[in-house]
């Protein structure tokens, strides 16, 4: 028969796989594939292979670019295929391109969500129902400096008071400027977005650019930090202090607080308020994120 | 040294867990409790019990209302406790009051996160960018008819056509009027609000009192309904047609599709655009859906 397996791994280790996916892997599918472009899981992909007993094929975005996809598909209506996403397989990042495509071949598709940052960072005590629409935050170039997430922080803000959630950027796998001339296949390190990057990000959109007043300096702000995963940290404080704070390794989140903060969500911002130890050292200039080669 | 886990049980039966949550149940707690009062699982407690080699005590309102939580965290000082939550922990209903008076007794906490509605709507191929904030609709009264759910409509689609997730009431072991005046413990069947009645409850609203427009019968709606579980549907069509839908058994949840639309998400709701055979029968008067006494 044949099928296509969409399974959220969840945000920690190997282990945050649900029961009944697990399963899957390990009685149905002939072959395994995971996405490793959007996302990081704690686990290597051997730990993986490891913890399945099958072999893991990377789905990079050379994969997925080149004819990877069809070549999944093809073999998924024959046999059960697993496709891998960190997290869930539809929140933070869409795969419903891979399901119309395998509707189109008449390849059967069956789904297992998992947490994803979209509602994990619920953990921060802030609640999902005071979210309005979520927003990405680009790494910022000497002449790029995209604002648009200003204006959804904005609308968050003025129906409501809501929260906003900031997902941060990921690049892994981009080639380098010496690459992309010579058609080598040469990488730039992995880098993610840390939340004092972030922060100074936006300060920079309100201060320099839109001036509008959307958020200051003294904004509350909560750092979410590898959420799902035994080190896993909230920290809360305003706007201003996150431009320095230290959160450790990837992944990062930012919440910009709303106006309207619910008793039980002030408590549990208290509970994160962000201690001297979570700062950089005086004069220590944070840098963007860099994960070292290999990690991944 | 104890510790309380809250663990998300996801969305369809007992294997929705994740192996970690599992593994933390078998071998580390003492004792397991499920949050059993907002949600239903494809599973039943002895199913639960059977599944982690654990006797599982239900918490339902009158457990929280009493003292139960009290002996529950007192317990989490000494040994470790599992707290089981269908869906995530945090998503749909907070637990962050439970957090807290954790926090206040010292006691550990580690999150277990799972799928939640709140993101696996997103399954339905409606992007969660492209939500705005969540609402909950009540069951109406003769005398009671909340229609706050209306502004937050209003406001997601007035700033970018934003879609909005209606989640539906619950009415699980709800006294009756006559256990209210006797003191009885008698409970109102388990009542979970379907897509035809939450449809037809959004209509009453816009056409009887609000009739600003913000919706009409034309909208494009989907059910959603067991997400999660293996007979789970998606079903696009049109508010007046939902009014005759027949999604099946509970858990239903209801998308307002913003004005917005990705091509992507078009192709997703013509996949599951209603057929014939999804609608009750002419003349059949779709009713407030009940779970048979027992099943939860």
């Amino acid at each position: 028969m044949g099928g296509l397996h969409l399974i959220g791994l969840g945000l920690g280790n190997e282990k945050d796989i649900t029961v009944n996916a697990l399963e899957a892997i390990r009685d149905k599918c002939a072959h395994v594939y995971l996405e490793n472009y959007t996302s990081v899981l704690a686990a290597s992909p051997s730990k993986l292979e490891e913890f399945y007993g099958k072999k893991v094929t990377i789905c990079d975005r050379a994969f997925v670019e080149s004819n990877g996809v069809d070549g999944m598909l093809t073999q998924a209506e024959k046999e059960d295929v697993a496709f891998l996403v960190v997290g869930d397989c539809f929140a933070a990042t869409t795969h419903s391109d891979l399901v119309l495509r395998a509707h189109e071949k008449k390849v059967k598709v069956k789904m297992y969500y998992n947490a994803s940052i979209m509602n994990a960072c619920a953990g921060s005590g802030l609640q999902l129902y005071n979210f309005g629409k979520t927003v990405s935050l680009c790494f910022f170039t000497p002449t790029w400096k995209p604002d648009s997430f200003y204006d959804s922080i904005k609308m968050n803000k003025v129906n409501g008071g809501l929260h906003t959630l900031v997902l941060l950027d990921i690049r892994v796998k981009e080639p380098t400027v010496e690459a992309l001339c010579t058609g080598k296949k040469i990488y730039e390190p992995a880098r993610f977005m840390s939340v004092s990057t972030a922060a100074r990000q936006m300060l920079y959109v309100e201060n320099e650019v839109r001036k509008e007043g959307v958020y200051d300096e003294d904004s509350i702000v909560v750092a979410t930090a590898r959420v799902g995963q035994e080190d896993e940290r909230f920290i809360s404080c305003t706007l201003k202090e996150m431009c320095r704070v230290n959160a450790g390794g990837p992944l990062h989140s930012l919440i910009l607080v709303g106006t309207e903060v619910h008793e039980l969500e002030e408590n549990m911002l208290k509970h994160y308020r962000a201690k001297p130890e979570d700062f950089y050292p005086e004069g220590e200039e944070p840098e963007s994120q860099y994960l070292e080669d290999g990690v991944l």
